[in-house]
């Protein structure tokens, strides 16, 4: 975008790269489908039914914009987290609400601090307001409470990013050891804790939420456990004020009619919601039993994926991948060193991971005679 | 949202006022539901059987994010415009593509050339984004070419918003026109060409779109005529670095795969698109003939909606509006004098439009005796 003089300075400066290539990218290019699709952490055993029932129903009321307050569901999402309506955001999907919340909150050239090798899109969106990312590394593949607030105080961060459980790793910290991390924000920061997958977490991975508290935001996704990636329908927790000052930037009419439906009947099948659980809790145990058949070791995981550690650097990780791509199993793997050492496989059906089975033997094979 | 230090300055200083109330908005106020919804400008037409059918298909399959690079839909349009696919980004409708388009070209504080009057959510966007807003006056109820850009050359405006045919008036350039407004756009500035309501106009409306012209970014929707208003599906036609630079900060896997799925099928749906002309045409035909019984005047439009003329001020038009409201038929009416003596009515079915004729004798009596 060198010198178009019709873009701001900003975006003159922005890097070119994108944080995700899509699985119907990738089969473009290739000239051929994926046998699995494993790689997106999407829900594989899809939406809830009673979910696509209403969706189908909406679809011929579509012709309406959707209701630019989300009033039903985030009357649903308030009485069922126990907080108010003001309290709740609805955005297009995680991504979409980080979007907006960097453009709240980070003037240009301010600091702002992660993880290296947490989510990217975050990055994606902190660089494109022109936010100054703020790395610290893993500890024991662990994002770093300690370190991200030590780094926080240290740089004057606006933001400090945490997902829990952690993608790309699969990692997690309980509910205490989030909530110290709350009590100690520096002045003039604001957690922006990401619980995308924290359906699939244990119990007491999360805190008790507290509306009013204005260190931390909460968000929400309906695109992992719901199955519902493909409609964009996020939620932030937060106080009213902070809540309130979406309003001032979001696209009013922005949250789709289907999508709207296809959230609030999600949102009411807790059956499905067990049901994808139970499912992704066999699926890691299986991913596990793989890794192991394989003589590989999967870090234990709290999430809707598996990352396998494939037991070299992240050179012979990659070529695994791409032994795995090359055998039409899309999976992808964590950016940075060292959680670049594995793969990470998302939560598949019995027959999507009999695929894997199949695979994985030969592109560790290849791998290992390169 | 003052004083709130976890914001931006700019965002601290963000007015509060919202573009549009939706309807479902005023229906919980009121609380009783219209009889008929004529005041967003959606088709109640409906969309296309095949674009429904496609929709429903999909819903199955929403697990999946949707296509980050809406491959199929930039396909089919590229073809249909006679350009490349890397001069088309498709957006989250029209007002997501201004919002991208408003934080890629728009410093903080650089001046933006728009109509008094014409689409509040450009403004919003504007302003929301830290531009500072030059409004130029209708000339006989059109926005003004001549006086858009001799704006625009005074204050060296980044971008000069025009909407052809115009909202909410319903008046249109013809096609030389636009052209020459095009070929006098000044050095640094980018003509946005609001085109959401093209496909009521005449023929000779849209010039020949040229895709390599960099002064000007025309932008369409399948909001209007498609009938997809609560999908979000617009897209934007312009050379490809401006096209490019969208890459750089759109959310990538923002466009939802239900949508994708339904506005590609509508895209390819002609006779569907013929029909909502058809039966657009005859709605403003009735419109215009309620108008005058009622001994109010019609504009002539070319758009999907009809304002009438009061007869009075805005203090009167709203009158009449707020009568209309209370008889449960839901219309807008423009923002600021003198075009805020009008009303504005969507073009409806045949019901709808008996629903208003039975109610606007009631409301003018009403208003004329305050």
């Amino acid at each position: 975008m060198d010198h178009d003089p019709r873009l701001t300075p900003l975006v003159q400066g922005l890097p070119r790269t994108v944080p995700f290539v899509g699985p119907e990218a990738h089969e473009r290019d290739r000239g051929r489908p994926f046998r699995a699709r494993l790689g997106a952490n999407e829900s594989v055993f899809g939406p809830s039914p009673q979910a696509v029932a209403a969706m189908q129903e909406a679809a011929a009321e579509v012709w309406k914009y959707g209701d630019s307050a989300s009033f039903d569901l985030r009357h649903h999402l308030a009485a069922h987290h126990g907080v108010a309506m003001d309290n709740i955001v609805i955005g297009a999907g995680i991504d979409g609400l980080l979007g907006a919340l960097v453009r709240l909150t980070v003037p240009l050239g301010a600091p702002v601090v992660t993880s290296d090798g947490a989510y990217p899109t975050f990055n994606y969106h902190v660089t494109g307001h022109g936010g100054v990312l703020h790395k610290v590394p893993y500890t024991a593949d662990h994002e770093d409470p300690e370190r991200l607030i030590a780094k926080a105080a240290q740089v004057g961060a606006r933001l400090i990013y945490l997902s829990n459980p952690d993608n790309p790793m699969g990692t997690r910290h309980d509910a205490a050891t989030i909530a110290r991390m709350v009590a100690a924000v520096p002045d003039g920061s604001l957690l922006v804790l990401d619980e995308a997958y924290i359906d699939f977490a244990p119990d007491g991975t999360a805190p008790g939420i507290d509306p009013d508290d204005p260190r931390v935001i909460r968000l929400r996704t309906f695109s992992k456990a719901h199955g519902l990636a493909g409609a964009r329908v996020g939620y932030a927790i937060g106080d009213t004020a902070l809540i309130g000052a979406f309003n001032l930037v979001r696209d009013h009419f922005g949250i789709g009619r289907i999508s709207q439906a296809g959230a609030l009947a999600t949102a009411q099948d807790g059956d499905w919601l067990d049901h994808v659980r139970t499912e992704v809790a066999r699926a890691r145990d299986r991913i596990g039993a793989i890794a192991a058949d394989n003589g590989l070791t999967a870090l234990t995981s709290a999430a809707s994926f598996v990352a396998v550690d494939c037991g070299g650097d992240g050179g012979f990780a990659k070529t695994v991948l791409d032994g795995l791509l090359a055998r039409d199993i899309f999976v992808r793997m964590p950016f940075v060193a060292p959680q670049d050492r594995c793969i990470r496989i998302s939560a598949g059906r019995p027959q999507d991971l009999d695929l894997l089975a199949e695979a994985l033997p030969g592109a560790l094979a290849d791998a290992r005679k390169r």
